[in-house]
């Protein structure tokens, strides 16, 4: 399932078109650019990711009528060149001894209204705030909360094989002990099993034992995994930068009536939420759909959570499957499809696959088995 | 030198105590109060670090005439319970549907002018910009520098043994092969001595061999170290919370007398800007000392960097001990005085210890011997 391959690269042109995009939406939303800072969308638009955050401004810069421009401070610049995206910004830098946002102020219109990295710190926007006092900001993940989220076929290569890694951990995590074991331990195994699939970064490794299970909020513990428990799996993080993200709920031993009825009310609000899928259908339908098969089986107050989230760059992004999102769902959109049921004091279960929007319908990037799996 | 001890824990008063000196601090500037979101300061003030940052609003509210209150997620409540300030503070909840902003603005006062913590979210500060359009903000670093540079007594054992930690990772790291090996692999010795002896996070592992110890923004790359080469360690991290950092040069094989003589020069230089310590001399006072040595050697066009930072729960941080930082040594004030002098394409020297001021004078934290050491 896991292709030992490195991913083809991103070109100059992916980024180049990246940027025109963010422009043109930005444009459409009434916005004079937008001011982008490290993080998950400076990654996507030029490919830097600056080697540590020194809390020195570093700021891409995207307007009409001007090319990208990316200001770094001055002792970044080789770091920022080298960046794959570097060829498609012109870089310029601030010194020892400049102010910041001075610089950073040539680059704005002074009457302008920018989009602007959520996480952007404060005390930068207080400082181009102070610099341009006619300038006015948005949020960027307000302005344009679908941004990155229709993922282009490079992209989706890439979430295709950590979503393949992550279900051969899942294989492996089967054939290891589970009773008489913490939940702890077995978090590990999870996150050594990761690594070993080349992910470079693991995000979460959720063992969730009996009772445990019920707890949406619950990570790993130190509760001991006993035979008779149900045991949810949630684990993911990231492998050439893109995310993973997948759940599925085991048995140790032989599961009771019960918790086979549970588990396959979950499997079908699962396959129905997928089923579901398709370009023009608002988000907060595959919701609806997934709760709807729950409540019919009269659990529907033991819903877990939200039914899925936006995968990409990050584990956990727009577009958002919750009531009240009437957005649309795009092809190359990519979002987990993960209901639960969480019965507290008791157990709980949940399933979960990252799928992909297409023309069509959705394909399942995940691929296991969604039997419940009795383990020793 | 490394307790294995688990440190004396922070008291309520403690907190308690740190609040009351900010809110103090904050009027003595002209602050209506402070606004500290997730990171180092919040950390001091109340012990709470979020488990993840989920991006949602979480805000300690300092002013005078009120307690100190806490908002936080719903979800997240449990969490900022069980932080070891948490009876130091009053904790409030914002709930699904509710507006974070509009739940902080209560706990604001309308046309009040608060310090911000430097790295809140701008699309934290727009929401309470918009919430309160009459409030300013600064950024709390700006406005208090030296609010966290002060440690009291049990903040100086953290830090002690963090030091200490470092001291025993310089003590075994001589003993490794440097001939032959990347400097890459020195490194990931240093990460894993430094987990040995404790450390929960390495920050970082400089292994600067030949002409990369001439570069102060090298880390460590897959140069194979040869016999002849002098060799930067700079190491550190975080143990307990609290961090570490030290520098030691070493040199495979016998020295030159050029390199003794260039070592020799550092050392001394580090010697006179310890001894330069003490209550009320002005932070770039440090700084002249150590490059007037370097300078009357003939070398001061080569000296490396600033010559030191604070260190406390982070590994860089106020006070910094450079030319025009003219506030004054404190004491309780802890931090790196780390003098090097590089010769570009040949080779580098630096020592670094992390001290603190004392009433008198100064006090080293790290206490291995300066001397060059030979590696093989």
């Amino acid at each position: 399932m896991t292709p030992a391959t490195t991913p083809e690269p991103f070109t100059r042109r992916d980024y180049a078109e990246r940027m025109a995009r963010a422009v043109r939406d930005a444009a459409a939303m009434g916005l004079s650019g937008l001011l982008v800072t490290p993080g998950p969308d400076l990654v996507w638009m030029c490919g830097y990711r600056p080697t540590s955050d020194t809390g020195r401004l570093t700021l891409l810069v995207l307007t009409t009528g001007h090319g990208p421009r990316l200001l770094v401070p001055a002792p970044e610049r080789p770091d920022a060149s080298a960046a794959p995206g570097a060829d498609a910004v012109l870089i310029t830098e601030w010194g020892d001894g400049q102010d910041p946002y001075a610089a950073a102020a040539g680059l704005l219109i002074p009457h302008g209204h920018y989009g602007v990295s959520d996480a952007t710190w404060a005390v930068h926007l207080l400082g181009l705030q102070e610099a341009l006092p006619l300038t006015t900001y948005r949020p960027l993940t307000t302005a344009l909360p679908l941004l990155r989220a229709a993922k282009d076929e490079h992209e989706l290569a890439r979430l295709a094989s950590a979503a393949g890694a992550a279900d051969a951990v899942y294989e492996e995590i089967l054939a290891v002990r589970f009773a008489g074991r913490r939940e702890s331990e077995v978090a590990a195994d999870l996150a050594r099993l990761l690594r070993g699939h080349g992910h470079s970064q693991v995000d979460f490794t959720v063992v969730g034992s009996g009772p445990n299970g019920a707890d949406p909020h619950h990570e790993a513990g130190e509760r001991v995994i006993r035979d008779g428990d149900t045991v949810v799996l949630d684990f993911g993080g990231l492998k050439d930068g893109y995310a993973s993200g997948t759940a599925r709920t085991v048995h140790v031993g032989a599961p009771t009536d019960e918790e086979r009825a549970v588990h396959e009310i979950v499997r079908r609000a699962q396959q129905a939420a997928f089923e579901a899928v398709r370009p023009g259908v608002a988000c907060q339908e595959i919701d609806r759909v997934a709760r709807e098969v729950v409540a019919d089986a009269g659990y529907g107050e033991y819903y877990l959570h939200s039914t899925g989230h936006g995968v990409g760059l990050t584990t956990f992004e727009p577009p958002y499957l919750v009531e009240g999102e009437e957005r649309w769902l795009v092809p190359g959109m990519c979002f987990s499809i993960e209901p639960g049921i969480g019965l507290p004091g008791r157990f709980g279960v949940r399933i979960e696959d990252v799928v992909t929007c297409t023309r069509t319908g959705a394909v399942r990037l995940n691929a296991t088995d969604h039997t419940m799996a009795v383990v020793g």
